[in-house]
């Protein structure tokens, strides 16, 4: 089962050398979440050869131009396209007024349902859920209200060993019982313990995105741990007094925050325009944590899933 | 002088094989006019090697989504660029409020003045004027307020013929005189009329953009001898009944108009996606009114300047 972000607009503010502004797919067991939207986020979904039709949910970190102008296209398209199933878009408040207003002139309705869930960005805090996965928000600390947001498979049930169903004979109706951690007793009578019958599930998976944000430790304790780390890089650390003035982060920050997180791998994203090259920032930041990948347009970045070993019985 | 008009986007409704929305520019004499601004309008600038800093007006036909989307990051990318000279922008009621709020939850200030003209769109009435050329609104039939735009170029002086000067002996401080129409007295006293000194200057130029619009019999006395004329066509003839419940046009009625306002080219465009091949709609125009051509992205149609003879003296 898939695990992995796509990456379809890497460039802050103005875009510049072939990038574009923040947008990003999850794609978590098939399910696609989209995240931020950037001008143009239909055309790089159709460069990506990712179906819009497959977004039910869009996670919008804040109301800044370069992550929530490519929204109203993408929906206005999709209603053209005459989608029936519903959009649900979380956001800091504002966006359904400046949706509305859009429509309001035009004269649109929309061929589906849209609700809009207003995000306290200041709390981190279960937003959504579904059979996949939950959502939570990340405060940020930027100029306007900002939060980013953490994604968490859900725990799957406890596998049978295969043998063991032919070994004690457990008819099929048992068999979601003991996945869901029940005990057996066998014809004879005798208890089996379910640790005896079944092998742990593949470990949830997790993914955190934090833009735009100044640096901020405060945030450590929320995203320990997790495979993928999206954090804003916008500049070289030299321009850490720029970072600190647009309350944006520079590589060695969001580096040490990978690091003190013990996260899995870390992606950059969120870059200056001043950047054509690229490569200067990843160097800068693969010295505080070396598993440091670029985050670029077209770009997948998967989480694996971690089989447990089975065990002894 | 140049008068030339780019296709920036040419597609109608959801972009689709490698088209855009709506988005033209005319370059008169240098200065750039945008009109409409469908979404990725600022890529789409790039793209054709265009200076987003030369445009200093905007004319906006009516609110639907793809002729409008792209607005507010053009606008956000002059600003992040430090603009400073004005922006107006003419357009149907509703377009300052769909900025305005925009702006208001992003903090945004820009950095340049902004100014929002706004149109009665159900007249045929000069809007705007500068040096070089006088634009004025064309009275639309589409589902919400539409209009389309007619430029035409200012006179330019009377041009003198600089054997006179010589002949005549013409002071330098009389010549400006003469070019504006004043007859010559020599130093003989001999009165030299302004015909036999000047000859008539380059024709202005003429440009009419429709679009959207249902067929409409009513703009042909507004367009009538335009040098070219774009009207959108958004199906071929056989559509012709979808064009009604629309309020869009077909090919043929796109050159029946162009045909009976005796225009000297027409530009087809607002293509529905539904055509991958544009051929079928410029031959079904051209079976109408021959001088037709399809309005794709990139492309520049240009009217050379008709120079009158020189009057014998």
């Amino acid at each position: 089962m898939r695990f992995e972000v796509t990456i379809l607009g890497s460039n802050s503010a103005i875009p510049a050398h072939g990038r574009f502004p923040t947008s990003q797919i999850l794609n978590a067991s098939e399910r696609l979440y989209l995240i931020d939207c950037g001008e143009g986020v239909q055309w790089r979904l159709q460069d990506c050869d990712i179906k819009k039709s497959k977004i039910n949910q869009i996670f919008i970190s804040h109301l800044h131009g370069d992550h929530i102008y490519g929204l109203i296209g993408l929906l206005n398209s999709m209603s053209l396209s005459k989608r029936t199933s519903p959009i649900t878009i979380f956001s800091p408040k504002g966006l359904e007024e400046i949706i509305q207003v859009q429509l309001k002139y035009a004269g649109t309705v929309f061929s589906f349902p849209l609700t809009f869930y207003e995000l306290e960005t200041n709390k981190n805090q279960l937003i959504f859920e579904d059979e996949v996965l939950n959502a939570y928000t990340i405060p940020l600390r930027h100029r306007i209200p900002t939060c980013g947001f953490l994604f968490i498979e859900k725990p799957r049930p406890l596998n049978i060993d295969p043998d063991k169903i032919e070994k004690f004979n457990i008819p099929v109706e048992k068999i979601i019982e003991i996945k869901n951690g029940a005990d057996f007793i066998t014809q004879n009578g005798k208890l089996i313990a379910n640790a005896a019958l079944t092998f742990p599930p593949v470990s949830p998976r997790s993914y955190a995105f934090c833009s735009d944000t100044a640096y901020d430790t405060s945030i450590i304790s929320i995203v320990e741990g997790v495979n993928l780390l999206y954090h804003e890089s916008t500049f070289l650390h030299e321009l850490q007094d720029l970072a600190k003035e647009t309350m944006h982060s520079t590589t060695i920050e969001a580096a040490t925050i990978a690091k003190k997180a013990k996260v899995g791998q870390l992606i950059l994203g969120h870059y200056s325009s001043r950047y054509q090259d690229l490569s200067p920032l990843l160097e800068e930041a693969q010295k505080v944590f070396s598993n440091t990948v670029l985050g670029v347009e077209g770009k997948t970045i998967s989480v694996e899933e971690k089989r447990r070993k089975i065990q002894d019985s």
